[in-house]
């Protein structure tokens, strides 16, 4: 049996009583040394890092065919999460059974730090490659737009500027949300273009409280 | 103070230690029946209904001059949830503080119950409103569409089908998700059209696993 948790933006207040419990209680655990590190009692673990994901994943959709794995997942598993890899891996690997458990999202955790209702804005993740076209079109739009960024903030904001927005407008870039050292900043897109930020980012553009 | 917390779809599995931890230590607990049930030992509690939602809401944000009140909302309070409305309130109780605790929406759980990536989907709540325009737009595209749509279902299926799109075209109904009794249907419009639903559901349209 195989299963995907969502564990939230990473803070155990955030951890589900069902997400706990399934990873408490399964084989083997996998996921990334930030998600791994909520369950140090943990014995059987596979460490999935940039560099091995595809591999590992593979190996633990395999191992699942014998064992009770769970696949941690940092914040929900269906948003920009590990679930479209596996389902891939699943179409090879069909006597695997999958439930999904779902986690709160750093979307929905960053809306709520900016008290902002999320039911009418445009949502894009760009985690693990640099679409931008999307945002091109989102641009054009009046809503509030949520970016999970590529690695880089500030290739984002250097995109924005090279697209004719300007360098004075504001927006608003949430750190490493629900760890001790979150971090919500207002920053003009030249400044943003020019400063270092966490990998662990939401980009909320057009929006003011 | 006042929080604004959410509980998610209902079942206490998806209940997060932080949203459990302000509703046992706030003076005064604010929800629907459902969402209370969940706090059984709350001693000052204040029951929501669809009748004296906004009398009580106001009440809640007065008491939260003085007190510590927490409004409780199903699912994520930033998705259909109360968070609009208590903003609103609080132009006129300025000096009331606010925090806001995201919970596991309903969207969410039906994702991951039919295994299904949710980024790049349409997102649409009916809650409170038949605003079915833009669900015509959604259905010019080919992506999937989840719906949590107004008090009846059969009304959602009886646009589609005044609207032009066929009867035998499958939709899915998830209905009362994370209780005991929860219901996955896959059913055509026009039986959709015919039967009862519980006003508690998720309905997604264009989606094939």
């Amino acid at each position: 049996m195989l299963y995907i948790v969502g564990i939230g933006p990473g803070s155990k207040d955030f951890l589900t009583p069902i997400a706990e419990e399934i990873a408490n209680t399964v084989d083997i655990l996998v996921g990334s040394k930030r998600a791994l590190d909520l369950f140090p009692q943990a014995t059987r673990k596979i460490v999935l890092n940039a560099k091995n994901m595809n591999k590992m994943l593979e190996y633990s959709v395999k191992l699942a065919r014998n064992n009770d794995v769970c696949i941690l997942s940092t914040g929900d598993p269906g948003f920009s999460g590990v679930l479209k890899p596996v389902k891939k891996l699943l179409s090879k690997y069909k006597n695997v059974e999958l439930e999904v458990i779902p986690g709160i999202s750093s979307i929905q955790l960053c809306a709520a730090k900016l008290k902002m209702p999320w039911d009418n804005v445009n949502l894009l993740t760009l985690h693990g490659r640099k679409d931008y076209k999307k945002l091109l079109k989102f641009l054009n739009d009046d809503k509030p737009i949520m970016v999970l960024p590529s690695k880089d903030v500030n290739d984002l904001a250097k995109f924005l500027l090279n697209n004719g927005i300007s360098g004075d407008k504001e927006i608003i870039i949430c750190e490493r949300l629900s760890y001790p050292d979150e971090k919500i900043t207002k920053i003009s897109l030249k400044e943003a273009a020019e400063r270092k930020f966490s990998y662990m980012c939401v980009v909320v553009i057009n929006y003011s409280e």
